[in-house]
């Protein structure tokens, strides 16, 4: 058997996310149909983790196993050409070894999250950000994020439908920075709990409107309870950016 | 009458274009059906100029003269309420002398053009540009721009629909850059002829590719025969992005 690491760009408005579920469209469902008409056979796409409906990627890592000992480019292509009319493109392929696994030999992943922060809708990127309209201090945003940096206990970020076995991690890095109207949100870690970053970007969204100070998310941290935190932050904002092995 | 310049984004994907066309959804079309239901009068949105079906835009110019004194705050409200589920956004309403034309005030006109140059397919950008497999020399292709800056008869990049009473024009600024993937092409003139930008582009990307020689397209242009150039780029990668007055 050959494996090869597949890194993956998708939009993901038109997904009901990663995971494949029955007469849905998922980015991995879409994968592994492309995978069993190119070689005539089931073939398991294994990615690095989910990313729920809306959520896009454009450095999506996931892993196959098959048993021709194609080259990556001829992969690559042959994948490329049946996602010819769907949102999902192979960037690159490359052959790895028997133990590489997309998700078990993550050292980290990485997300960035957009806001878009003006009044009037935007025109281009409808599905691709969040749309605030309140202006959003940046500096409290920054100042908020750094209380969340480390190892803690995110039990206050943490999904509802979170299927870890802790909900202690460590965020190696929360970024905040403005670019004009557009605010990015920059998160690090070996892994992430369910909703962890658009529940914190919520939190960070009523810093920097003014709702709540920045040292309230400190106090929101300790509390490990989901209640105290912000909404979850729309999934269309949300980019599967990195992951690093 | 009071009279308002409106600064305007759209995806131009769905649209036939600028022009208003019976039955037919345009920008113009909808920028006025807006201001009619907003108004309860019909009201004329004069253009920078027309976009092809397809174009898009990120700094469109238009205006309006209406009978109402609203402020510029409440007129964007308004249109944007009635575009919400439209790919058009105003972005800015400013009230301009009874003189202003967004047409004929207009000192230049700003279009920037992308191309994703790799061998995957984009999934996120799928109709925002131009995807070009074949490696693109942007020396080469900026050697060529070079030939085109300055006073010029255009015939050879002039779209066979042009309604310019001469082919004569001031390329003020062509500039080819790399960012990564992606080759921006920003060109700048008083005005342009119908297509110019995109024949421009399909040419130079024929340079790019090595099918042609930079110095070739000093050839073409002195040709004044529409012939001679490169095939029109594709809309999708067009962004009409300033007009300055």
């Amino acid at each position: 058997m050959f494996r090869f690491k597949l890194t993956l760009e998708y939009e993901g408005t038109t997904f009901v996310g990663w995971q494949r579920q029955d007469g849905l469209a998922s980015v991995q469902g879409m994968l592994e149909e492309s995978f069993l008409d190119f070689l005539g056979e089931p073939t398991t796409v294994w990615g690095s983790g989910r990313t729920d409906a809306g959520v896009h990627a454009t450095g999506q890592v996931a892993h196959v196993e098959i048993s021709k000992n194609y080259t990556p480019f001829a992969i690559q292509g042959a994948i490329n050409k049946r996602l010819r009319n769907v949102p999902i493109s192979v960037l690159a392929v490359e052959e790895v070894a028997p133990d590489f696994h997309a998700r078990f030999s993550a050292t980290s992943r990485s997300y960035e999250y957009k806001i878009l922060n003006q009044r009037p809708a935007p025109a281009l990127d409808r599905n691709r950000l969040w749309w605030v309209i309140r202006p959003l201090s940046v500096d409290a945003m920054g100042e908020a994020a750094s209380y969340l940096i480390g190892h803690h206990d995110f039990s206050s970020f943490r999904g509802s439908q979170c299927q870890a076995s802790s909900p202690v991690k460590t965020l190696d890095e929360l970024i905040v920075e403005r670019n004009g109207k557009l605010i990015l949100i920059k998160a690090r870690a070996q892994s992430f709990l369910h909703h962890q970053v658009r529940n914190i970007v919520g939190t960070l969204k009523k810093v920097g409107d003014g709702t709540w100070s920045s040292k309230k998310v400190k106090e929101i941290l300790e509390a490990q309870d989901r209640r105290c935190a912000g909404p979850t932050a729309p999934a269309c904002g949300l980019y599967l950016t990195e992951i690093r092995f």
